[in-house]
């Protein structure tokens, strides 16, 4: 035995985690085993309370704590926008730019024939549904820009054309700051394709 | 919001723990949002394992479950001979090595006047007192080689001398593997002070 028992599991635990190696979850294990217990108690309550209180919202499968989540019921959101997006971090990512002011629709996963994810794996049943009972004048499909997402958006775009919406899809281009040396080809082409007159 | 309260805490437990920024302690908690509630817990429970079970060796200053620890405890380690460490992290490191059979004392830290560290913030009262109860044949001094390292090792030799023990510090020299190349000035002359006649 090198660590003690009950440090070589706290070790196993945290080299579970996505992107911590065996040092880095030594690192940690110390870490949590020189601070006072009071703050180690602290991240091992905040776990717990993560996994009793966390839960889906039924409108839109956001995460949240109350049901339904913060942003759909927000009566001064836009709900004749529904965005599509694949995760939560999408959400969160959107909602960091404040530049959106209607409600989303969670996929929790996007088409991917390779690794046998369908269109019946994924919410798009219930964004149908859900279209059907709320009637929104737009749908803004902001699934990723890589081949899964672009799929995805693909099989949407299909799907609700003749439903009588406006369906949209974020705008591909240079990400703000980088110059176009550094932008792969595709990226440009559609920079070009998508370009806005200037008024 | 952006996060629902309880994963927006989880998050900033997270970002306390060493070398975790913000984007990290976010997925590992969008980790834990995902993951199966009996994984999750798993986590949490080895986080309060530890704070309950850890405490220190009162022979040696080490991390153990049960006092003595393991090593201390192992009537098959040579307690003629005394090694000298900062951390708990140190005796680990020498422990994967396999090369020493003897028992260690952990300083709890260093000899720093710049952090206002002194021998007497430091189990070096503890040493001596075990060192005039067991009566070792050697201590050796495996302290850092930093100038921290090198103060404490330097105090611990003074104090030591007259002490009729043999006092040694473990060898300085090129890390195996490297080439002259990348070594720097002080370690290059160490290495040639401390050449060893090939038998």
């Amino acid at each position: 035995m090198i660590y003690p028992e009950s440090l070589a599991r706290l070790i196993e635990e945290f080299e579970k985690l996505p992107g911590i190696g065996q040092k880095t979850a030594e690192r940690l294990a110390m870490h949590v085993n020189k601070v006072p217990a009071e703050e180690a108690l602290k991240l091992a309550a905040a776990v717990a309370e993560v996994k009793n209180k966390i839960r889906q919202c039924s409108v839109c499968n956001n995460i949240t704590e109350q049901d339904p989540c913060a942003i759909c019921g927000d009566p001064s959101r836009d709900r004749a926008k529904i965005c599509v997006v694949e995760e939560t971090k999408d959400v969160i990512a959107l909602e960091r730019t404040g530049s959106f002011k209607g409600v989303y629709h969670v996929l929790l996963g996007k088409i991917s024939p390779l690794k046998g994810i369908g269109p019946e794996h994924i919410r798009i049943d219930h964004l149908l549904r859900r279209i059907r009972e709320t009637e929104p004048k737009e749908v803004i499909l902001a699934t990723g820009a890589d081949i899964e997402g672009e799929a995805t958006a693909l099989y949407l775009t299909r799907l609700l054309k003749g439903v009588g919406i406006t369906v949209s899809r974020i705008a591909y281009g240079l990400p703000v700051g980088s110059s176009l040396e550094y932008a792969n080809d595709i990226t440009i082409a559609r920079a070009m394709e998508g370009r806005k007159e200037i008024s």
